[in-house]
């Protein structure tokens, strides 16, 4: 058993490591349930959906969910719809940014992308019909809520659509194929990968930790957390792009650069955003503090976040 | 005035015609509320959403989800947002059917399409950020309403999601892909058209008499009344397409046909297609029967749907 209190300098324990593996699987489980069978009316589109989804995601933004909202005492039955809508989202809009007509790749997880596989029109309407799937399952309430939970859901499904719609996920996405061959300036790009990137991992958290009932202070504070560890998610992107390779990203690597894109490596330089990163992280943990050992999982996952290498 | 029992073989009435009318301003007025400004950040995204939203579209379906609530004595306030969320699927799902890897259309309502405007890649996102702020709409729920409200609206909520899902609309638009080219037989064909545009049309109908407050009865009424104009709507859509010019549709006519999609004309001709369309108008029109005078409005929107030319 590792030291009960938070060990913030320590490598990722064996035990928060099992922790969040054991979180991965009943994601994947949860996941399998809430999709209709490859076998269902029309095929194709099942057969898309699910090759996309089950082609080994990490499922960090579900598993930060479902740990925001347990560090506040939440059911885990009641973030799990809330788990499988942000996976569904988040492998949606992989789909769709990697269409020939957005960034044209060919590689994803380190299998060739929907639109390889399934043409391109399929890919579009794979993407739909995750993102479609996400507000479903999210709709689709057990008969015994009580006013109290269908608000909280209804609050945390709000919170999602406004992190994914046109001035989150989709308006990122939007400004980030505009800064091509652009020169950005810094409060811009960091808007952009705000938008992009953090809005949606900063709603994991938030949403998580409203469906578990967090008064107004834990919620302060993470939504500190997910703030910092979303905008740490997008300059660790950026680095990665730079300096690693397709193997162990699972996708095309100098894509952003060789396309002119706005990172943080083009503007800063490695080292620079490596320590941006670094500070981030350092915020994320400082949030964690007032939660004492309920943060513990959530910093491991901070660190998952900073020190990952794909 | 017109007689107050529904007359169900008079032309559309003016007292009939100007509540549609009233209706559809209303809408309009609704969804201006429901949007970004054009100026919000990033612009791009917020002028495709509203270039495709604002352009004179005739709003059926939301004046159907209006309708069919009133119809059995709901509050126009809690219908709106599901009516402005349904429009908002339409009209992405028209976005993304016209792109060149779908249906390649470049005219549409009279205009040119999302894509011609502002190119693939954001007509692609506007159709994202349209689907996405349906469920932000309905997600946004008032303070007072209380725990019976709040599951209603989840209730009409899963009804689109699902009738807009991977065996609803998008379901429909996979075969309809798949189509082209192929014999088609009738019983696949009906099932194509009920998914591509029927469940739509439906839950549009099912969901306002849910958030209505309508008992069992008049639900079963409502949902077979909806069940029959929307695959009404979309025989009709098959005879105007091979029938009608561009300048009537607003978008390129004999295009389903030329491009072997499966359709009601091709599989049994015009004169047969008519008359099944005349066959479902007078099965919605039987449905309403027993709602007396409040089926009129109703029963307008279905002959509107039959006899439209455009």
């Amino acid at each position: 058993m590792p030291s009960r209190g938070p060990d913030r300098s320590a490598p990722l324990g064996r035990a928060i490591h099992d922790r969040i593996e054991a979180l991965r699987r009943l994601v994947d489980e949860a996941l399998e349930r809430e999709l209709p069978p490859e076998t269902a009316w029309p095929e194709t589109i099942h057969r898309a959906v699910r090759y996309s989804l089950f082609a080994g995601g990490k499922r960090l933004r579900p598993v930060l969910a479902l740990a925001s909202g347990e560090a506040v005492g939440g059911d885990r039955e009641e973030l799990m719809p809330f788990a499988c809508a942000v996976e569904m989202i988040h492998t949606y809009s992989l789909i769709h940014d990697d269409l020939p007509a957005m960034d044209d790749d060919d590689l994803r997880r380190g299998k060739p992308t929907s639109h390889k596989v399934f043409g391109e029109a399929n890919a579009i309407l794979a993407g739909d019909a995750l993102l479609t799937r996400a507000f479903h399952v999210l709709a689709q309430v057990p008969e015994a809520y009580d006013g109290e939970r269908l608000r909280r859901r209804f609050q945390a499904t709000a919170l999602l659509a406004e992190a994914s719609g046109s001035q989150g996920l989709i308006g990122g996405q939007v400004v980030d194929l505009e800064s091509a061959g652009r020169e950005v300036e810094e409060a811009e790009l960091e808007r952009m990968h705000r938008a992009k990137t953090g809005a949606l991992i900063g709603a994991c958290v938030q949403g998580g930790a409203i469906l578990g009932g967090a008064g107004a202070e834990p919620l302060r504070h993470l939504s500190r957390y997910g703030r910092a560890i979303g905008l740490a998610f997008q300059i660790v992107d950026d680095v990665l792009d730079a300096t690693e390779t397709a193997e162990s990203l699972g996708k095309t690597p100098g894509k952003d650069l060789s396309a002119g894109k706005a990172t943080y490596v083009r503007l800063f330089g490695l080292a620079r955003s490596r320590a941006l990163a670094q500070e981030l992280l350092a915020e994320a943990l400082a949030a964690l503090e007032p939660l004492g050992e309920h943060g513990e999982l959530l910093a491991g996952l901070a660190r998952l976040v900073v020190e990952r290498n794909g």
